[in-house]
């Protein structure tokens, strides 16, 4: 078996349903990828997140670089054995968490240079070194380093970093030894032109496929829709295409509908922590007062273990209560509906109707929302 | 079936091995009960609780007259139904945590007026409402409300406390409409005449089984130890013994070689969520940093998930990382230990070996322990 193929079996319109297939396993696309931060998907088991239907989840290198380690993680057989999850693993390259995270940054031609904000030590992170970090790891598919220019950015902000992250990218390939594949980043804002440039020095390069970053990050579902528009049919077809951070339901379902394959975002099981739970009618804050009799499960066609074994009685209980379960069921919960919409959008795009799906997804999704009073 | 039967297996010295049937299903003694204050043993699903052996939970009275409310509960279809837990359920009367945790107490003849330690609002507990609530639980084993006196207190204070317990506990058995069994309690601090004739006014009163209350509240092993030795063998012999709130793994060992059948303690579920493991080579710490680059499971011969899957060094990462899988893994070890040790315990009593076990266990257990300096 290859390292690394994709492999298209449906397309409907620009939407297409695959296959990835690694080392470790095979990835069914449009696939979502749950986050893995720190080697766990907070408060779930790997068997557990494994059984929402997920095949293959995100973890954040520069959390990794700093606690415990890459050296470490590596000594002690990678990633994969120390956080007990066999299949594969995306590994992004840092890039993202430096901007937003740490503390006295300082960027050069060479790197980035930044504070720890766990304990403020003193990290060097360049092209080469997140290529060598990921390896380290074991990780399936690693992302090359770039620039997150912030949001909003001037056009010649925006060319100037996105020249900057295309140097790395070419350096970040060329340090690239893992196992696993290497996928480029296309930057650019919201600048059309610039996302072109963007992803022909991308294709220049060769890479195993192809993410779309520095979106969903304040700019708006139309801007980011927009975007997806101009830049994704220049993508190189036979490519799996990632969005990076993304996102809503129905941020998603757009996405799909434009071409997109892979997604990850910590929405699922961040809100899983705050009480939220996403359902098919739209999301519902189980904090709210009105589910405190309710004997009802949350969602009567949902296979988690919070629908087919509790009440939104007792869901809104142990939120209340602040009991840790209530971000185990939860978040099993949430992952299990964001896999549950990924699977329906490649089941309706290998029957053709992935366009109808949408258009009756959004009308229900969007529609009563008693929690946010809408 | 009888609601309530108790069966001596072995009997070892002052030990015994035997099994406690109930309407939702038999348990081994001596028995551990994992804690589940709020309806959830905190950081588990009931089904990860039964697999550590677990055949019944205790649940907490005051916490959940308090939050979600009995009646409601009731309603819900009982607690069972609620906590998705189908086996046995013991509930505490709620008096202990009226004491330690209720503010603005008025104590009477009538019972105890408090106001709820979540939002300040009044309650008031008698024995008949105690025994009503517990009812609406549902709970298969109703404990008489008790006067729970501080440590240390006078010979005459804990005489006049003992006498009005003495009096609820014959208004609680007159009350007892459950479904299940009922337990009175024995108090009488650490003078052996108060608790004998705390023993003698219970046994006049008949109950199905026979708690001895007041312990394990600051006055050490020995002088609990002690307490039992003049207390346990004026106790029926037919019915079961359960020392309330206890305890360490040697606190257990030595109780139940002095006629204890039943235990309940926060101990394993607290120390999981603090970073601590228990092993039979004494407790460790995961936090400490020896533990960071070690590859070796926390304890080789365990069968729990934490010991199949993951290594120290991993347990170190998520504790240190403040991540919920952290009291998720560490709380299904220590109910394992805890599950593990009272089986072995019964094992011992079966083959006539209770007290070599003992010697050997403490021997081994209170041996090295390298992060306690020991």
């Amino acid at each position: 078996m290859d390292r690394f193929s994709f492999e298209i079996v449906s397309t409907d319109g620009a939407a297409r349903s695959g296959v990835v297939r690694m080392r470790r396993g095979a990835v069914l696309t449009p696939a979502f990828m749950p986050v893995g931060t720190a080697a766990t998907v907070k408060a779930m088991l790997p068997e557990s997140v494994a059984q929402t239907g997920a095949d293959i989840v995100l973890a954040n290198t520069y959390h990794l670089m700093l606690r415990p380690g890459a050296e470490r993680i590596a000594a002690l057989g990678g990633l994969h054995k120390f956080m007990n999850w066999p299949w594969p693993i995306l590994t992004d390259s840092g890039g993202y968490q430096v901007m937003s995270l740490a503390g006295l940054r300082k960027l050069s031609e060479e790197g980035v240079q930044f504070r720890s904000h766990i304990d403020g030590s003193e990290h060097f992170l360049s092209p080469e070194r997140a290529m060598e970090i990921q390896a380290h790891l074991g990780s399936d598919i690693q992302m090359v380093l770039d620039e997150c220019a912030p949001y909003p950015s001037s056009e010649s902000e925006i060319e100037k970093s996105l020249a900057l992250s295309m140097r790395w990218a070419k350096r970040s390939k060329a340090a690239f030894r893992g196992e696993g594949a290497c996928f480029g980043i296309v930057q650019g804002g919201v600048y059309p032109h610039l996302r072109k440039r963007s992803v022909h020095e991308l294709l220049g390069i060769g890479f195993d496929g192809y993410a779309v970053g520095g979106l969903a990050v304040g700019e708006g579902q139309s801007a980011m829709f927009e975007t997806l528009d101009c830049t994704v049919p220049e993508l190189s077809r036979e490519r799996p295409r990632y969005l990076m951070g993304v996102g809503k339901p129905d941020d998603i379902v757009g996405a799909v509908l434009r071409g997109i394959d892979m997604f990850d975002c910590v929405l699922p099981t961040r809100s899983g922590r705050n009480g939220q739970a996403f359902t098919w009618d739209g999301p519902l804050n189980l904090r709210n007062a009105r589910h405190a009799d309710d004997d009802a499960p949350l969602d009567t066609g949902c296979s988690c273990p919070a629908c087919r074994c509790y009440s939104r009685a007792y869901l809104h209980h142990v939120v209340k209560a602040g009991e840790i379960i209530a971000a185990m069921l939860l978040t099993a919960h949430n992952l299990t509906f964001f896999q549950d919409l990924v699977r329906t959008l490649r089941e309706a795009i290998g029957m053709g109707t992935s366009k109808e799906f949408a258009a009756r997804f959004l009308e229900r999704y969007g529609a009563v929302d008693a929690d946010q009073g809408g």
